[in-house]
């Protein structure tokens, strides 16, 4: 009775700890610049070329760019973000 | 002696518990658009104004547009996201 007592309350105690909502408040950005108190990039309009995509995930290994990451960080955790894609309406793709 | 060594249990097992590393694999985006399998927004480049700003922090109101609520998701997470600027370069400020 004393092995189950205890049983039962460390399983009470666990499952109550799981069972608080998950913690919605976390980082977006794990990896990228983190020395930095806040991440922003200029970029001059001018130098856009025809077309071009921008991380919205902060996953790509070519930030600010898009690499394609956001496909395996939607996949891992079941989100739905993808780049900014800035294109120039006249060029011929 | 029952209870104390109850509480130990509990308390070293909770303890364990939330010993364990964070989930990394969180979502980054928790409300714009979650009924659609991505979110990309094309933007032409021949509509650009002078100066804009997008959001890469998914927590503004005026989505793809950042309008600074990257400050306030920072504060409460630790965070140190912040939004692409797009500028023209001859603009005159
Ligand atoms: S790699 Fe981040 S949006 Fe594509
Ligand atoms: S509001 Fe999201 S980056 Fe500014």
């Amino acid at each position: 009775p004393f092995v189950g007592a205890v049983s039962l309350i460390v399983y009470v105690s666990v499952q109550a700890f799981k069972g608080k909502p998950p913690e919605k408040k976390t980082p977006v950005n794990l990896k990228v610049m983190k020395e930095t108190g806040k991440v922003v990039n200029m970029v001059d309009i001018e130098d856009l070329g025809d077309k071009v995509s921008y991380c919205r995930c902060w996953r790509s290994k070519k930030f600010p760019l898009c690499d394609g990451s956001h496909n395996k960080h939607n996949e891992e955790t079941g989100d739905n973000v993808g780049p900014l894609v800035l294109k120039r309406r006249e060029a011929t793709n």
